[in-house]
């Protein structure tokens, strides 16, 4: 150790400064608990810059144009093309321009110590961090460290790959202009939103889908209906495919995709939606014995199974890869932290204060095309593989009075699947125009294990989209 | 009695077809009660003709414009005039032109026997229907008689009133073309949705509001935030105001109105949305005992007090003016007149399958304007009344993400009314664009009682407007 080295100790050290890092800080902070933040990119991390904001941002215009075409009186001016300039500005405006001195001061506001550089854990309760200009700082945690470096874009190694300088979602949420032709790689959740988002600023996507469908996480009737939507809207979607090799023509020249059925799609761009892996092949895991580039896995308090000080939050634990479900865990990981830094058995029971039971039981998630998908909790297929007995509720969303009203011609779909032994809702699923806002009533019923049978008090307001509780309800009683 | 009068015996005789008594039917007949419905109208009642279907279909295109217009990249395509023949054209269709065929082919289906006419009661248990040509039908109901006529709007006796042909909800809902010059006379929720929907589809709107301010049954914030988007509309609002005599220049001139400050206001059209009466005038309340024109006062089976055989469901009983409120009685009614008749004891405890708890705890409703209102359960101020020790929590509504990125500029406001004994919400308020399918989540959390501490686990996925709740309820921890 040279005088060239600082140390400084703090309670606890988090690593990476996305909003789950963020939230683990501002926990362990509103408890007295020293805590530093040690940041190698931009603080606000993923979601601010290069995830949900500026997707959303892109997204909004396109869902909103969608759904002032099918009201009356409307429609007619908004037969027109989006002023994509705008959008982008605005979406340039949601990300702060990619600059962090607003985060950064409410990083400073809580009293958090703000570290720039890479953080690598050197021994346990030990990160070191490698500064911008090469300059070493030793952290020491008295009680904890939390790993919230999340996880970044997998791109498979197919040949030509690197060459061709492939969008991730980082690419796809930045992008400066509108390119004239988009391939867009995976029917996930990524890639839909891409999509449509780039489809309804003008650009002529093709989407390529291994799979079946698209979607493949939610119930079937959530990707049909958005891939209807999105053929609709003029982009071409092929399914059973994969990318078997990528090449650009010169510099800028076009892309040119050759699938594994022999034949091509030529593009501009082509982004890859294909997955997440964790950030942790650069974290030093191995010095503390776990191994580089795992996930990593936790209790429900979110500390890192055998350790005593180790904690993993957000993406990196790999439960729920959603903004809020991380920023979730992260309140529990800080009020746990806080908690075991005075002493006090944490609360761990099921739905207790310092248990993340959502992430098993109720974990949301709007996907913003259009339509929107909304579901919380488990799809019936994840619910009868879990071995509950269970009933699935259907009903068509267009058939209730508040959806002909938001949107002409609407179309939708909703599910509840029923636990028939305790006659409670184990997940729910909305898919239609306007549907988004809707899903926390879904999400309060599932996480607050309502009762059927209370349920049918809780009267939704006429003539909303909400009135499909009441029919899910009614069909359910038969 | 002569040869003349048919008599017919029913196990359940329901006066007022509209959705109300529609739903006492629905329920009745699927206990196997034999059920006459009577109906001296159209089948489909107030709701479906003059009510909710209508006002939200010239309603929607309105806000749908005002949201577009706070749309990067749309804004500009929605400058311009909605095209209103085209709003009044989806109105009619929204109403099936005033036509209630279908709603009687579905009660047909249910197998209820329709008799068009009016239903007075002439003693317990039976009811005498006028035809259309004045036959008379003399209907006996063995177990229940229910009596779901709704209300009506009352039109303050003023100097002149008869004269100028006013408005009430029913020509607000229907007119067939755009007035130059509206005013309206009542700051209530049907008094500013009219005022929305005739402001935004090309009428000059001004309002007579005899109170401090609008929609006075809401938290404050409510008329104030929607008070400020229909002035910035171009909507005139006049508070502490009364009308004090009106008077119309000719057969089809203007309409002058004289204030109690001795102004005048001049206009094409006036509409007063002054509060309901209930229609119980003509019924034959006397003969069982009770006062024609009365509310009818219910338990929470909706059984008239003091009767074992007369049920009152729906406005006309007073609890909840509103029509999914009364469907929910409805249900409940049906139900408990099928237990009764079965000789089953009925589950009248509270939140139990028979009492309409709801009606005390827990009626939502969203009033569509721009912003969008939405409420349920109790104020600030109904439950201190109530003798609850509360807190209100308060968030500002455009401090979420979800908001901006919902619409620029976004205004709008959040309370939750916290039980400080039991740890529940009593009542939550939401006002601002895109939250009215927002607010059935606030009604599950009422209804269900969903612990405060549960509700942390209820994760709003980010970034939808939902979010609001998490911050409600940091806000709440402090």
């Amino acid at each position: 150790m040279t005088d060239a080295v600082k140390k400084t100790e703090y309670d606890v050290v988090v690593i990476g400064a996305g909003p789950v890092g963020e939230n683990v800080a501002d926990r362990t902070r509103a408890a007295g608990l020293t805590t530093a933040v040690v940041e190698s990119e931009l603080v606000g991390g993923e979601c601010s810059y290069w995830a949900c904001m500026p997707s959303k941002a892109l997204l909004r215009p396109v869902v909103a144009r969608a759904d002032a075409r099918k009201v009356p009186g409307l429609s007619g001016a908004v037969r027109g093309p989006l002023d994509a300039d705008a959008v982008l500005a605005f979406r340039d405006e949601e990300t702060s321009h990619w600059k962090d001195d607003g985060q950064v001061s409410w990083l400073d506001g809580i009293g958090a110590v703000v570290h720039r550089g890479k953080g690598r854990l050197t021994r346990a309760r030990e990160v070191t961090v490698t500064g911008p200009d090469g300059e070493e700082t030793l952290l020491t945690a008295r009680h904890a460290v939390a790993v919230c470096t999340g996880s970044k874009a997998v791109v498979p190694s197919l040949p030509g790959v690197a060459d061709v300088r492939p969008w991730t979602s980082r690419e796809a949420t930045s992008a400066k202009e509108v390119p004239g032709r988009l391939v867009v790689v995976g029917g996930g959740v990524v890639g839909v939103e891409m999509a449509t988002a780039w489809q309804g600023l003008g650009a002529q996507v093709t989407m390529l889908v291994r799979g079946k469908g698209l979607l493949p996480k939610m119930e079937p009737f959530a990707g049909e209906l958005v891939g209807e939507a999105l053929t609709e809207a003029g982009a071409r979607i092929l399914t059973g495919v994969s990318a078997a090799s990528v090449s650009r023509a010169g510099h800028d020249g076009p892309v040119t995709v050759e699938l594994d059925d022999g034949t091509t799609v030529e593009a501009d761009e082509i982004l890859f939606a294909t997955g997440r892996a964790p950030r942790t092949d650069d974290l030093g895991l191995d010095t503390v014995g776990l191994e580089p580039g795992s996930w990593l896995t936790v209790d429900d308090s979110c500390r890192v199974e055998g350790s005593d000080w180790l904690y993993a939050v957000g993406d990196v634990n790999h439960r729920a890869l959603l903004t809020h479900q991380g920023k979730y865990q992260a309140r529990i990981a800080g009020d746990v932290i806080a908690a075991r830094a005075r002493g006090t058995l944490p609360e761990t029971d099921r739905w207790g204060a310092h248990a993340a039971t959502a992430d098993h039981a109720a974990v949301p998630q709007v996907v913003f095309t259009d339509p929107e998908a909304a579901s919380v909790g488990l799809t019936l297929a994840e619910a009868e593989e879990a071995g509950h007995r269970v009933r699935a509720v259907d009903y068509d969303l267009a058939s209730v009075a508040g959806s002909g009203l938001y949107a002409q011609g609407y179309k939708g779909q909703a599910r509840m699947v029923v636990d028939l032994d305790r006659e409670v809702l184990l997940g729910v699923t909305f898919v239609g125009p306007g549907i988004g806002e809707l899903l926390h009533s879904a999400t309060i019923a599932v996480a607050g294990e309502v009762p059927v049978e209370r349920l049918w008090h809780a009267v939704p307001s006429y003539p909303t989209i909400s009135e499909v509780w009441l029919r899910l309800l009614e069909t359910y009683r038969g």
